[in-house]
């Protein structure tokens, strides 16, 4: 049986349309990467001119009389395919999308390519004013945008949906109250352990690139297909299909910080290179949402990474590697590198203070949003967050307010879903422990391959087929839940000797 | 006197044009630069996607109805002032776009960016198979394309109108013809002459490029708006205002190539950045053709920098650097840059010669595009064409048919503009030096601010205000003409040794 022809039809403009998303995954790239700060401002207007097109291509009446002229025919299909996903996703982007104006779209994308740059002179500045007009402008274009939805019960409701399909503020609000509640003790019995060491003595840059890259290859990595660039914050984007581009931020002190952030970006960028080549053209070749995404990361960063059997493979190979290591056994490294130390920035922290820094973020947009704050309030609520929960206080606004991109981007409602991912992680690890019973097995001989198609087959190729809880749901079985996270935790503190074991 | 709203309304369109262009050259930098291998398919969808937005955005009738509505206003401007010209400039673009369908015109973008691919595959394989197909298509589009154009007297001529707006094949072909003839002689009393030494001796790549860098500054390069990269083939980008990008590429026994390609390509971005920022967000901010564009580059790279103030500054300057010279003295590097010596490489060919390689390409593109030979046919044919006006005998495609980008692009009709190029320069050379009567004495002293300013404001800021040939005579008060670039040529040799001086 053939494909009716108004889904070639749809394809073909679904198609165009996925090339201006590559196209603009590609000009934020480069912007974060080797776009020269006197680009800034024509980089807004072609990432304007691009959005706007974009725009105007999926709020196109076609799309939606397409969509029409398919559904009978997509109610004959498998409810689960392919085809009756993709129809169902195409009219739920066409009808988000035609609630927002073509002209208030490409304010958003101008607004964050130039709130990019003044985020990045304002954090080299130490400066917070010279980037609180952007944050205005930022809080007052996400007004209009919610304004756009106004059945969402709350402001943040409607940025929130961008990152992650389905979660509103109502049930955010309780699940992360209650997980810093639960972090409190742990943080409290943890805080007077051992002092962490690092896992690395200072070593030349190139000599981390090297090893990293060394490493990454007997994880799946090659040249023809991705590549490993320096950028203020780390991250990973892919362009299009065979293209997966990681950053990560060298120093010389530490090692450590190249090392995690990069297993962390190479997890985002397994997740993107493992989606169906199938949905390739349509908007199911994406991931399903952040959460997911960053589950992906933490996994391979955390779970893996932090774990026994992955350092039993690790710290030899990199001793190969030429990295001078600070600690003198497995067993040292694996209570260091889950050590729980309170700290300002949030990519450097540790497992179990993590979550705390997202706390601090989600209350402070919560409130901006909400009108309870100003931008120009905003160092000082941070900084009374980051005292409150984690006891530690910014010296400046570079190490605090203005550390992480987000906010430069425009991208309020983004740091939830880091938590998320944490989450997810541990849940999905639950069941990867059981679908691959000799897992720890094949981490210490370096055998990734097993983890690396699991994940695959189970998460990643089915892109933005199924929506979060749904996939997490066929996953494991279960619902969204911090309970095998705090398990997970508890029980790795406890094994690597970082708290007490429990009675 | 405001301007009449519809200018404003076509202002905004053209801006919206205008930003996707630029995300078209980042999308083809980035393919040249650090894009992985494994991304071109990708790369090939999203450069077709804006593309085919773009043509669709040029071709929207509302173009040619707001500018037909500004008609009777734009009669009352200055002829000569930017709106008119604005004007005639949109409505030239219009409807040539307006020819070409927008299949046709994504089907050339998809084709140029696989093109390239298979180009550099075939190339590093020494393998021109590999190629071919992609060599076919490229002529099967352009005949598609000139079919468009069907008042053109020559198939060729609509590609060439791309390249150099109003020049056809019947004017070149006498023009290069001729040029041909002339430099026969020219070549035939030099080729006897001293073996040509190179400016440096071997010497690590970080050297060259901090030096280049160094060179580079002095000349009014600056980090915030320029970026220098390495690439198979040296070319200039600009993505957009402030943002200027060379690449060259470096071999440790070649500085001089990295020197000169690099001094070649600062030419192309300075004539970039000098466009007036009036023009911006319109066609108008754009090189008017690409003899032009060239000529700023071989003027940086040939008439001054393989001149004698030039070195006189330079060769100090290098030494200081860290650059091991070859060359005893001033005068021993005057001659040896200036060598002829008939060669392989077009990129690496002396001024003297390189005309000749694009007389062989040029007669390839004319016998491909008027069905006298297949793509399989094309190295033969290129040999031979080598062999017959250089004397040389490619020892493979690589050093051959594949040597250069521009047939993997499927850019038919773009070399002729190198030679341009060149006659253009000297043209210019003539009267920058009776407009700067100082200049030797500044480029002496490395003071390269009277000629950059000079070049901006008789040639540069105008952008594509005015057509290239009127251009020309607002700068030199003549026609296009090879006797000044002759003339200048036989001058230099005669003055640096290479061949005897005339009677």
């Amino acid at each position: 049986m053939t494909d009716p022809p108004a889904l070639a039809a749809l394809r073909e403009r679904l198609a165009v349309l996925d090339g201006l998303h590559g196209a603009l995954r590609l000009l934020s790239w480069d912007q974060s990467t080797f776009m020269p700060a006197g680009g800034a401002a024509a980089r807004g207007e072609q990432a304007a001119a691009v959005e706007r097109v974009a725009h105007e291509k999926l709020t196109d009446p076609e799309i939606a009389r397409l969509a029409g002229e398919l559904a009978p025919w997509a109610d004959g299909q498998d409810p689960d395919g392919d085809e009756a996903r993709l129809l169902a996703t195409v009219r739920r982007d066409h009808e988000k999308a035609v609630r927002v104006p073509a002209a208030l779209a490409a304010d958003m994308a101008r607004a964050s390519a130039l709130g990019q740059q003044a985020w990045l002179e304002a954090k080299e500045a130490g400066d917070f004013a010279r980037f609180r007009g952007a944050l205005e402008r930022h809080v007052e274009l996400a007004h209009r945008y919610a304004a756009c939805f106004p059945e969402a019960a709350h402001p943040y409701d409607a940025m929130l949906d961008n990152y992650e399909p389905g979660l509103t503020v109502a049930e955010l609000r309780p699940l992360l109250g209650n997980l810093a509640a639960r972090l409190a003790p742990l943080v409290a019995a943890t805080a007077d352990g051992p002092d962490p060491g690092p896992l690395a003595e200072p070593v030349d840059v190139d000599v981390q690139r090297a090893a990293l890259l060394a490493v990454l290859t007997q994880m799946g990595w090659d040249d023809a297909n991705w590549r490993l660039d320096p950028s203020p914050h780390p991250f990973c984007s892919s362009p299009g299909i065979g293209d997966y581009r990681l950053t990560t931020r060298y120093s010389r002190q530490d090692f450590d910080f190249a090392f995690y952030s990069t297993l962390h970006e190479y997890g985002h960028g397994l997740y993107e290179a493992g989606i169906a080549p199938a949905l390739a053209g349509t908007p199911l070749h994406s991931a399903v949402g952040l959460g997911v995404h960053e589950s992906q990361s933490r996994l391979w960063e955390n779970v893996v990474g932090r774990g026994r059997p992955f350092l039993r493979w690790l710290l030899p190979r990199l001793r190969e590697l030429g990295i001078p290591l600070a600690a003198a056994g497995v067993e040292t490294a694996y209570r260091d590198v889950n050590a729980v130390r309170p700290s300002l920035i949030r990519v450097d922290a540790d497992e179990t203070t993590y979550n705390l820094h997202i706390v601090v973020r989600f209350e402070v947009e919560l409130a901006l949003l909400e009108g309870k704050l100003a931008a120009a309030e905003v160092p000082g609520a941070f900084d009374a967050g980051m005292s409150r929960l984690l006891g530690v206080e910014p010296p400046g606004v570079a190490e605090g307010a203005l550390q992480d991109i987000h906010w430069g981007l425009g991208a309020l409602g983004y740091f939830p879903t880091y938590t998320l991912g944490n989450l997810m992680a541990a849940q999905i690890w639950e069941s990867a422990r059981a679908g691959l019973p000799g897992l720890d097995e094949d981490l210490e001989a370096g055998r990734f391959g097993s983890l690396r198609e699991w994940l695959r087959e189970t998460v990643h190729r089915h892109g933005r087929k199924f929506p979060p809880r749904e996939l997490l749901r066929r996953v494991t079985g279960g619902e969204l839940s911090s309970e095998p996270f705090l398990a997970y935790l508890e029980d790795k503190l406890a094994d690597a000797g970082v708290m007490p074991a429990k009675a």
